[in-house]
């Protein structure tokens, strides 16, 4: 459908939030090759029906995570394009694109170096209690806490891709000894870094740390659950900056509750906006899916969702269309 | 004085708070030797009269960041070793200690990788406004905050000791553009480390962070204040995790409620236990002076201020008296 459209009067439904708050520069982009823009009028993530009535006869998509389902797509006649601004594409029901003709493009790289910043940055607020301490001294309380130090830890990283290998790269700087875990192990990066490679059992059993960057695929759907919660050490902390599907959370919460494990660290749930049991537990740190949110990949995302667009208006080739194989 | 006691039955007062929670070593290696041991019944830093009485005829104090006054000393006739658990001296009376012919040891190289991890992560933390979300995830808020990256920044180092140079490396593995100043540069380090020796001036002027890892001395009370304040950057942040004295904490209020500055991470203050205005700040982070506390730099601190107490107890030098040179 696609190919029909007057691409020069193209209507863009701009469903992603934030968008064009970094600069003006993607918008201005846009606006300038003459499109048609709808804002998200909702600033928060849209939900099915909501994302539905929103497209109406748009041609273009700016996406985020809201869930981009058959449904959606099929009503949406005109639309040629999704635009998904970000990496993760469990939200895309890539099928129905590609059945109805509708090109789905993504921006792989640009978030990582943001979300691996933000997992360390929890595994060292979580290990030392930097928010549980700042919470307490604007209340009054003087009650220095005592931590571990992540040099002195192993980490375990499940997933050693884009986000994963930037975590490794960081953990280089503290000293942390590295266990890693992925499908396709990729050997350079052992030559580069102190890591070993090994089982996610081995992991669970000896990392003081576990930390998730896996896709939400199928296969990882509860990859933690409470077999691996119990296998892990009494003290081990759990982090989840990937998806929250990944783990299956009640049985998280029936592990912190118990001590069965020493904390986690959360930027993603099984339900979002979340305000479930989690809010009420002490030994978790809980963010709100806020891993590509640094200014400089916020930016890059948008410019090179926004370059798609353009491309797409111009009749050219995806630079980042999704793999074929990611069906 | 200390020679003339029976060094066998020696009172040791700890007034350092906590010690001995790590695990029990510390203390059971003292109560094998024979040693009475007082431990601080108020579980939290004593003051000069609360110290005074504390210490009575001991003859040795172990000792944290309490005030060790020339009054507190000279009301202590038996006192013949002061052992600081840590690296500050600005709380001990050095000359008066000299005076009254009582040793003060500490632990310089103990604490500082517990510092440097704590002062990353108050910079991630800061950065991306974890505990700022954490709080709000807990009351049912979700809005993602619009952070900046790290390796994305300038930071700049003043005082690139023990602490600094760890910062420094922790960083390398983040790619920060790193600007440091010492009053003794260290040549090595800019081989070693991708460094820019620079003026603490050009620091303010130019670096996303400051962050502050020297010493208090007279040189450097009030390092920070309202002029260094006025030339950083509007949205620079300022980190302290060295002592709170080195910031004028005024000028940093004002500073920050005027937005001069984007934000800061402090870990210490002027007066500690801390419950000043900038407990009601949004744009700034606030710990409990908990720099050195991870477990295993705690236990590696208590277990040399035990050792110096036995070589004292034996008659022995010490391993790490004060050099001469800080009074």
């Amino acid at each position: 459908m696609g190919s029909n459209v007057n691409r020069s009067v193209l209507t863009v439904c701009i469903s992603v939030h934030p968008f064009g708050d970094v600069n003006s520069q993607p918008l201005n982009l846009l606006r300038d090759a003459g499109m048609h823009l709808i804002m998200n009028p909702l600033n928060r993530r849209l939900t099915e029906s909501e994302l539905t009535k929103f497209l109406g006869d748009a041609n273009v998509l700016i996406a985020g995570t809201e869930p981009i389902t058959d449904q959606v797509i099929s009503n949406a006649p005109q639309l040629g394009l999704i635009a998904r601004v970000g990496i993760g594409l469990d939200n895309v029901d890539l099928g129905a694109a590609r059945n109805r003709g509708v090109t789905v493009t993504f921006t792989p790289d640009a978030p990582a170096p943001a979300v691996s910043e933000l997992t360390c940055g929890m595994m060292l607020s979580l290990l030392r209690g930097i928010a549980t301490a700042d919470k307490a001294v604007r209340l009054g309380k003087w009650q220095r806490i005592l931590g571990k130090r992540l040099g002195d830890l192993t980490v375990g990283v499940i997933g050693v891709g884009r986000v994963g290998c930037r975590v490794i790269e960081h953990l280089q700087g503290f000293g942390s000894h590295i266990l890693a875990n992925d499908l396709s192990p990729n050997p350079d990066l052992g030559t580069k870094f102190d890591i070993h490679w090994t089982s996610k059992e081995q992991i669970y059993q000896e990392a003081d740390i576990v930390s998730l960057h896996v896709p939400l695929t199928p296969a990882t759907r509860h990859l933690i659950g409470p077999i691996e919660l119990a296998s892990m050490k009494t003290e081990a902390l759990l982090v989840n900056t990937s998806r929250g599907p990944v783990v299956d959370e009640s049985s998280l919460v029936t592990a912190l509750r118990g001590n069965q494990i020493g904390g986690a660290a959360l930027d993603v749930f099984e339900q979002e906006p979340y305000s479930g049991e989690l809010t009420t537990l002490d030994n978790c740190l809980l963010t709100c899916h806020m891993g590509s949110m640094s200014r400089d990949c916020r930016a890059q995302m948008e410019n090179e969702s926004v370059e798609e667009v353009l491309r797409y208006a111009r009749g050219e080739s995806p630079n980042q269309p999704v793999p074929m194989d990611y069906l």
